[in-house]
């Protein structure tokens, strides 16, 4: 019944790869099936300016999308001038998402900031960058302990991201575009390893959702949220 | 123990004063607490260009604070040369939220255009805002009602909003600034007058929370929205 | 004749509500007939770049119009990216309309911004904010002088202004827009409490005019600007 | 006592030199003693997208300074990303002085840009641009009627302008940099080759003054323009 | 004594991998040693206003580059609202390249856009992005003669570029980054496949440099894109 | 043959005419033919911030065109808010050509900005601005020397550029703007004194160019430096 014929619990196959390009302190290829996105983490030791003495850190992201990473080519926003509403929200979110998991004062005054860039898209952009970003963020945290800049754990937990909707009636996971693009009702989950919720965005696309539409896509995330935990311990192990 | 002695799931006073300027086909002052957002409702005869010729409309919305609408002046966006990131990211919530309720085919190749001017901030703005702008908009479908300019009903029904979060371990609603600023967790509804959901945001400022936290919080949600569709429709009436 | 039956040396009914909103150090709400401004006070402890180590303090002006506060919808400056040429024309005169009548010695190093937003516009908009601004820049001094934050003297004088106007050949006070969209010439006069002139702007719209033509203007100016500084003594007392 | 010895109603050394650029329907270099502006009329078969199809032509301006024209180097607008207040005050002047002596239907559908550039400042480049754009959109429309491009008179009267002020206590006229740094009052008056006024801007820099005062400028102004317009009559004949 | 240990003619290791995305008409991973360019080539069937109904085609390009592709993080253009001049020029000679080699008349009314994103740098991104964005194109075009969509030979010529400079008083071919930040001298040389020039861009980072030093370098190029354009034709094979 | 009916290897009339601001340190009108740049050179006891405190200056440059500098209107940059891909290109070759023939340590820690403003174009702009911009930049240092600002020498060559191209098959010097639209190849030169070269841009405007055809271009420039740079001996003498 899904185009991709999938079961409705089914992840598309999910990979991250470390380490793709040379000067990043972490990297991240990650990979939802067609979704895939080039995350970076970079150590500065500077902070904003109304950041600056209060023996924290701070961890930030930019999104962007290359233009062709879609079906028909998007505009290039340097070119047009400014970042879209849509690439400041996506940006917005993965930012607090890493920060729930990231102990500010245990990083002291540096600032990590991670920069997801979609090379291609198919659905998922802003869950895949979300865990990918967390496999880049791991390991921009240990190379500062392999050279001894931290003293106690910063990252307090894993965090992982995916999308849930009501494709033709049918609660499903990980949405793909083709069902992205019909879903009755779309939702993002970002949760911590150990299944608690950082955040929770569900939107009606067209029809409103009941509570318990709501509870059976939270089910299905907590499940996809756990395999993709899964996937990240095995990829920094 | 709330900071405004309210009891937890107690609103703060809310109004709804309709007709507030002479031009705007609808409009609304709405009052949550101290809390004031001036909404306007414009139709106009054009739709946005990718939107032409496909037999339906739009409703888009705006939003803007003034600067001196905080605690500290904040820099009027119109002089920093562009709309920051949570301008953005309130004003799409706003347009997704009422487009939920609105049949565009029966709309007709219009636009409504709803903006939402924050007068003074006490928390909440975003939740207002959405809770007046059905007012306004509201205003604005009967303007065109007795022009007899739309055949068939359009708005499907009402829409508000409310914000919950954990305050100081226990979940409460309608968060005030003094809470927002110390809330755990902070998660904003847009529900129907028949309760389902439209939108939900809820994010982790601190904690991340429990799926039983955030079941306490939706039910916190439904009563508020229940009170001020009660509201919306004395305005109305 | 005039399309509201004022007499030509009639103002519109005037109003000026202090203690608007509950942030500012200094507001009001001034009516024009159906032109209304919010005018606010801000005083910030810092000063641009170009005056620090001086000696001086600064009163500077910012100006905009909700969307709405017009009969057609306008562009949001905030959406469009910049501020348009009528704007900055007009915080600019009201910023050296309020400096003529402050001793910026006597203010310390400090600035004091004055934000004008209307609400809703008929004619004269920029005459109302000057006049409004000097009741909310009264009061922003009035609460630094209750926290002993000023030694001598600062406000000068009173500081007011009106429109005039070539309607159907016959000089008239304080133009409300059906009259302004039409006149042949129009004019703004900014006067102290004393009579004295601080800023005149005329303009021909249609044909040039004569200096018996523009005297008369000034003696309507002369008088309905008295008027208003009676108001505005009234207001603040 | 004028830093420059001058007379108080003497003009600078004025020149109007037409035909300064090969390529503009007119164009003109005027200089005001140390003030000189490059002035250039360029006729454009199209109009603002608001005019279009009202049967009237449009006169508009713009205004710029090149980095170097000043004692100190200013910043290039182009560089910055925006024109500053100044400039767009400056050059809506320019295109309502002009406007009001061209009439618009006789122009027809057609669009005269005037471009003053101001290649050294030293006080007066408003009344400059304005005395010498005059010139180039004579020559703009004389372009026009040797091509039979024009039915009847387009050009009504002159237009010139010149300023004044009150320099250590004595009404002076077209204040170079010296005096109108330090003037107490300044004003700007354009008027036609009858005598009549466009526009009028007087400004009082420190202290109010009073309508004696200004009528004395007034009548300054008066003598000044008669003299540039002969000037004008001479350079165009 | 090159850094890489390198012979002076010699390239580093070139790959060109086709096909890396799957929306775009044709695509292009070049990588010069650790240099690493994602190209795309979209067909659109419009073009920029100024060449519509003129039987002509267009060829542009845009670039850009991932924030972290630089040993330290470099400002997310789109996120300061401009592209840098570097990046302007660089895709104006990369656009100006392409077409050189593109018969215009017989792409027909049809737009070619060429993305080029910079996912690692090591100096010569631009001699890479050139060599790869001919590999892109040739692809696109093939889609469309698979579609039929063309009748003549579109692709004149293969087209490829290098860079040279004189490193340590040594002329030597494909400058890394090591190197290209001490070279005395640089030039960029973009040709065709059958050795004539398209670009030429010789630059004197230090000291003035002789024409012999300049042949030199000329002689090294011609070397280096005959190997290119064997690479590329073994690619597209 | 040519246009204009030069010789193949025939500048225009070409003059520098010196002192053209009265404030700038340095400044120059430099015509080639029809083509007029105004050039100014402005001192500044300032640095851009990422060459502060390392000992050395820094030369940079603006270029612009004024909007009646070619035969129809061009587009204000400062108002279109930016500057275009060709201004951008064109400044940073000035600013680079320049530096190459400045002793950046003799001149200390301060900026020289050389403006070039065209006044008039028809071709070669931008050789005409490195070649007055020279001139200027050594007035500016003269100015400096007569201050007792400098030790040791701070120029240490001339520098002057020309443009070549093959028009009609024929190699040729200086193009205009007739020939510079029609011609095949088009190449810039930039060279000191001694004939070393500085900056070498060649673009194949039509067909490609084989080496042949640009040594003889390269001839051609060779010539028409050195008597640029005998004219500019000239002028400074």
């Amino acid at each position: 019944m899904r185009p991709s014929r999938r079961a409705p619990d089914e992840l598309r196959p999910v990979s991250l790869e470390r380490g793709v390009v040379k000067y990043a302190e972490g990297s991240c290829m990650v990979k939802f099936g067609d979704t895939h996105v080039l995350v970076t983490a970079t150590l500065e030791e500077r902070l904003p300016p109304w950041l600056k003495g209060q023996g924290r850190g701070w961890v930030t992201a930019e999104y962007g999308m290359l233009p062709r990473a879609t079906l028909e080519r998007t505009r290039r926003e340097a070119a047009s001038g400014k970042q879209g509403g849509r690439t400041v929200e996506i940006q917005r979110l993965i930012g607090r998402s890493l920060r729930a998991a990231v102990d500010l004062e245990a990083l002291g005054e540096r600032q990590i900031t991670v920069d997801c860039d979609v090379i291609q898209a198919d659905g998922g952009t802003r869950t895949a960058s979300i865990t990918g970003a967390w496999v880049a963020l791991a390991d921009c945290i240990s190379w500062m302990k392999n050279r001894n800049m931290l003293k106690t754990n910063v990252l307090r937990d894993n965090v992982a991201a995916i999308s849930c909707g009501i494709y033709q009636g049918t609660p499903v996971l990980d949405l793909d575009y083709a069902e992205d693009s019909e879903a009755e009702t779309d939702a993002n989950f970002v949760m911590t390893g150990d299944g608690r919720i950082i955040e929770v965005q569900g939107t009606a696309e067209k029809t409103p959702f009941s509570q318990d539409e709501f509870l059976a896509l939270m089910e299905l995330a907590r499940k996809g949220v756990a395999r993709l935990v899964d996937l990240q311990k095995m990829a920094v192990a």
